[in-house]
């Protein structure tokens, strides 16, 4: 199936960095793709920290059970990821592709197995044949550069429209350091993908249990923040990786979760890390509209958060939006299915800067006319005041359009 | 919109007798629809007794707050259905409006306003007003009749595509009585309906608080194992009055709960429940196959319940259903989202007879050609063993198409 480019893509792409102890290839594995890449070779200098996020799902891909058993040591100086095979529910079979695609480019890229990290994405259940990374692995090393980024992209896409990248630049006690961060989306294709992957690269010298410690809180508001359609992959993986290249320009070594010098960085990677997630809603399935939401007044964030997803993931509010429909009622479905606190003579809601209900009923100055104009742009905020607390959150999502269903649905007619 | 009656509608309806104690009528009060009935008035016998299940909603429409609390009581004379408007989310006016329907259905009856049961479906936020039932419930008052049956269910429909009727003839301690249920689906229209309604009578003699005890007993593997969109309505109403007629044919009144005769009539009000569940499920919007999915070997039957929603709400194994895929990755994801117990590589997985996949990985016997004829068929059995436990669940679903989106989200195109 074909597919047009997003909409909501951006319009340019970022100038995007070298990070100094970074080097990357791209080929074309033949893995499932004609004429594209579909495998893409990191290689780090010794010395490179690790850090990762994976999916909850209690089915796992055998890639995302190798990265976890590996990451304890710290250690990274390989990454391979290939699409097109997500070497999910494969068996004993799986388990020795992992293997074996770890060993060859253990041999490419001068390291030991277990210093390589792997990620897939693709078809589940069909074995993945890791021979075919045998030479196409070790050329892709001895092509390796530090660029362009782009293409390193490019190479992790299924059904992705545009290539997802961001980049932060940030002073570390007062020496420049860099991240830079690609991404894939919940992008399905025939006949069953569905993973989201992403890497952040770093020259920044932290130690792997501070990554870990920056990774496992930043994605609390960006990736976890993010969903399209309430299904969670075998295979989401976030890796992070720290050259520690920084040093040798002056950037101090960081060891310590709590030390301050971190600030800024923190900062700059949640930032970039939110960055991607956004990237990856407007690139969801057949979006067509990019939609922020807010719950304040809540009792907790974690409450907050529920009743957000609960929003985000409705069927009926997610349709609404396509239809260019201020459907304030599907809204209150939403909040009174999530379980969550709420008292409906309390509920304020809000489409962008438009209050449309308020007190347990339709507010008496809501302008029609105005929010209908406002329903027709692609960017799309919904706002709800519980007036019961405090806390707040906000999560992102796309519209669910018939394009949705056509590319997850159509697949033998 | 105009849409054509369900595929998975039933081809003939069954014979639907008279209930003693119970008379009807139904009219058109105009509320928001031209030429056809929008209003449903249920007359019952002094002495009638009266059980109900709502939504769980934390944001229930003004007629559920009313017939909750009124409820107490446990004595029915009267129940008013209007079609076209939810009273949900109208505030101090909701109130007002049910406050006021009763009052007139109570004069029109000859009963009091607290023994009038009433429930509304179709759009959420807008104002009922009440003032349309005056003169119309005196009306239908004098017209009620025992039967016929199929327009009262006619009358309580929004976007159903097929009135949903069932009934169960039974002996309750030697003595035949008569269950007749009516049912409407999940259906939107626009721009924001969604609501399940279902109304259950019988001429058995039998307490509320008995009643109440096999109702919400009855609801546990019938309309609560029901998913259309994962979207629960501020309006689910599951009401069921006792006229207690047979007690003159010598039936016996049953005031506890554990009255050994109530076995026969317990297994008939179920399957009648199920009855109109599934007919519910076969008219979900832009259905046009009906999903059945069980669960096996959990370690208990919540859990296998929570795996077998997780996989009825998927809307990528909806939309592969829909595309008639037989895409088990996409069950093995579901069942993974679940959160609950399940070792990957022990699941078992059934399309219909065809055991797709075994112990972690395709099963190697699996035939793609048989498995493409089963899928183009109207009725799909996904079936899942998770080899843990003794437990199993089954719950009902129709797959996710573009009608489905286009009945959600068309309105302003």
């Amino acid at each position: 199936m074909s597919q047009s480019v997003s909409p909501l893509a951006p319009h340019v792409f970022p100038e995007l960095p070298p990070v100094a102890g970074v080097k990357f290839a791209t080929a074309e594995a033949g893995i499932r793709y004609n004429n594209r890449t579909d495998v893409l070779l990191m290689a780090f200098d010794r010395g490179t920290t690790v850090a990762g996020v994976f999916t909850r799902s209690k089915c796992p891909s055998a890639p995302v059970e190798w990265c976890e058993a590996k990451l304890a040591a710290g250690k990274a100086r390989a990454l391979v990821v290939n699409s097109g095979n997500a070497n999910a529910f494969t068996g004993r079979a799986g388990r020795d592709a992992v293997k074996l695609t770890a060993e060859i480019a253990a041999a490419a890229a001068g390291c030991r197995p277990r210093e390589v990290f792997l990620a897939s994405t693709g078809v589940i259940g069909e074995p993945l044949d890791a021979t075919k990374f045998e030479g196409v692995l070790a050329d892709c090393a001895a092509r390796a550069a530090d660029g362009p980024w782009l293409e390193a992209a490019k190479a992790i896409m299924t059904t992705d429209t545009f290539p997802k990248v961001a980049t932060r630049s940030v002073d570390l006690d007062g020496v420049p350091v860099t991240l830079v961060g690609i991404a894939k989306g919940a992008g399905m294709i025939a006949p069953d993908m569905a993973t989201m992957l992403s890497f952040v690269v770093t020259d920044a010298p932290i130690a792997a249990p501070v990554l870990q410690n920056l990774l496992d809180r930043g994605v609390v508001d960006t990736f976890n923040a993010l969903t399209i359609d309430g299904d969670t992959s075998t295979s989401d993986t976030l890796l992070m990786f720290a050259t520690g290249a920084a040093a040798e320009r002056g950037a101090p070594v960081i060891a310590e979760t709590r030390d301050k010098r971190l600030t800024g960085f923190r900062a700059a990677l949640f930032d970039l890390l939110g960055d991607l997630a956004r990237q990856v809603a407007r690139d969801g399935e057949g979006a067509r509209k990019f939609i922020t939401i807010t719950v304040s007044g809540a009792t907790s964030k974690r409450s907050a958060r529920k009743i957000a997803m609960s929003i985000a993931n409705s069927p009926l509010v997610k349709t609404a939006v396509a239809g260019e429909d201020a459907n304030w009622g599907r809204v209150v479905m939403a909040v009174g299915k999530a379980g969550e606190p709420a008292e409906r003579d309390k509920l304020t809601i809000w489409f962008g800067d438009i209050r449309v209900a308020r007190k347990g009923a339709r507010d008496p100055d809501y302008d029609e006319a105005a929010t209908s104009a406002y329903m027709k742009g692609s960017e799309i905020e919904i706002k709800v005041d519980l007036a019961l607390g405090v806390a707040s959150d906000t999560v992102w999502t796309c519209d669910l359009t018939k394009e949705y269903v056509a590319i997850n649905g159509d697949y033998r007619s």
